[in-house]
This record gives structure tokens, sequence and C-alpha cells, in this order.
């Protein structure tokens, strides 16, 4: 970023938290708009760093996960994936989840990078990571608030299944973007 | 979902708002365990539909908007995007964010489907769409709580953006991955 960046840094007047929200703590900040001095209470939903795990057995089958979610009330098919604990590398919770939700342990493990769940919004990356020579080890451990199923599925199945929205997790979407062409073959008109 | 689904959907005892937090309301479900019988108390922030747009010129470069985002205090490069307002068809809504934030309008629109920005917590859906043959037709229309800058890239420059992490939102990467092939050329150990 240069310094004659036409973006410039919001400066933050005021900052204070609001009610706790178990994974979210609301934080409010007085920010002024550099481009005219208008200033805003802006909502940030502070929370920890995710991961996210990318997993693929010896021939290239992709692990995934199913459950129910709260938010969107439905099924989800999603990458193995959780919160990163305080003090905990990313590398440490993506192992300990893949293990935990699975039951499976990799061979290696690959970074891809990170991205933002939502910038505007929360403070957090998830951490991407490619773990291969994927299997199973021992049996899932699922704390009492978990019910989850696993799946392996071919390339082209995870594939079609991000076509057609059976996998629909922005954050699983984002991950699998990193080892899989995505593209939709032909957009359908929209108007 | 067959009868038979091993993946069953958690009935909902109870269910009350907390605060409000403006683009967020906070809802608390009661919700039981299909596996175990256990209730917990789940978290959904309820919050409208969104919609991204993945806009390209005739000669197919990319429309990509830089600001500063709040939640990670840093500038972002994302796709143009936006809430999509009441009563709002989500193509309404996409029309309008590309016009208010670029000043452009399309040629021709195409679905790219819809993600779950976080089907964990999010009762929403962020809808994908594709304009083609965009160009500016006026002047951006930026309201007093906004900067942003505009900036045309080709693909090539937008495959590394996402690439070394210039562009990091999570809704902009599952956009462009309907578009572009984003996967990561070769990833680097992580132990």
């Amino acid at each position: 970023m240069e310094p004659d960046d036409p973006i410039h840094p919001w400066r933050v007047l005021e900052s204070g938290h609001g009610p706790d929200l178990r994974l979210f703590r609301p934080r409010w900040d007085l920010v002024e708009n550099p481009r005219n001095g208008y200033r805003l209470r802006a909502l940030v939903l502070e929370t920890p760093p995710w991961a996210n795990v990318v997993a693929r057995d010896a021939e290239g089958r992709f692990l995934l996960v199913r459950q129910w979610r709260f938010g969107t009330r439905s099924r989800s098919l999603e990458v193995p994936a959780g919160v990163v604990h305080t003090g905990e590398p990313p590398l440490e919770a993506a192992r300990r989840e893949l293990l935990e939700e699975t039951g499976c342990a990799a061979a290696r493990w690959s970074t891809l990078g990170s991205v933002a769940p939502n910038p505007a919004v929360h403070d957090n990356r998830c951490h991407l990571y490619l773990a291969e020579g994927v299997e199973r080890v021992q049996e899932p451990s699922l704390d009492e608030g978990e019910d989850l199923e696993t799946l392996w599925m071919t390339a082209e199945e995870v594939r079609a299944a991000v076509a057609d929205g059976t996998i629909h997790s922005a954050l699983a979407v984002a991950a699998l973007a990193r080892v899989l062409d995505l593209r939709v073959a032909a957009p359908e008109p929209a108007d």
C-alpha cells in the first residue's frame, strides 16, 4: 500500500463492547470517513480464527462432513473445520478438528493461505489447509452437541456438489476453490 | 434428502431474540440433538440476503471495488456487493449495488447460484451474479458512510490477487470461483 493509496484508513475514535454472544463479541467502533470526515458507529463481531481442511486420501478422494446447521436450519455438506483455540497454532487446530470430526489423520499438510470470513464484520481469518494421504486412525469423537456424517467423494462429485448447491458454505467453497476448478460451465441468464 | 438420511433435523424447542445489532438480529434457539436428545442454545444472527456481482466488460476485464473494512481494519479488494433490501428481488439488488458502487451497468446478467455466508450462524444466502458487457454509465453514488475505489483488472491479475491474499473476502472468493480457476499451483508444506 503506497503512501498515496486512495483508500485511507478510517480513524477509530471510540471503541466499546456489547453483550457477549458466545463465539462472537460485539464491538462498536466510532469511526471517521477519511473522505469526508463523516462519523459512524461500526459493528465488529470479534471472533477467534477458524481453520478449514481440504482432506484427500491417497487415491485423491475428498473427505467431507455433513451436519445440520442452526443458521440455515438445513443440512450442509462442508469440509472439516473448526475454531482455533486460544494459543493454538492454526495448523494444530486443523489437525485436531480433522481427527475429532472424522477420526482421520493425514500424511502431509500444506497451507492454502487464508480468507477473511467477512472482512466488513469479523476481525478473524479462516486458515485453509490441504491434508493429503488422509486415513481413518480412530473413531470420530463428537461432543454431545454435535451430530455429524463423514463422506468420501471423488473430485468430480465434489465439483458437482458445489455446482448444484449441496456444498453451499462460502468458507467451504473458498477452501475447495484452492484445489478444484469450480467454474460454472454455462451460466444461465438471470433475467 | 431421503427418509433414512442419517443427518436428522434438530427440533427447535424455544426461540427468542436478543438485542438488535443493526444488520444482525441475534436469535437464540433451544435445539435438541436428534442423535442423543442433548439440548443446547444455538445462536443465529438473522440477516437479510446479500448479493455479489462478478462484473466484466466487453474485453473480459473484471471490475473490482476496494475499500476499508471495519472488521479486519484493513483494505479489502472485493467484487461489487451489498445487502438485498426488503421486498427487492436479489437481481435488482445486484444491479443497484453495481450502479451505486461503480456507476456501471451491464448488458447481460447471468446467475451463478448462491452460497450461505455462514450456515452455522446466519440464516441468509448470498446470491451470486455474472454481469457482462459492463460499462460506466454515470458517476458512482456513494453515501457519506462509504469510501470506495473501483479498479479494472485482467483475469490473470484477479487470479494473482486471490493467490496473494489481496482478495481475501470469502464471499468474493466464492463468487470469483464460479468464473475463474483459482487453484493454487503448488501448495507449500505447512509443517
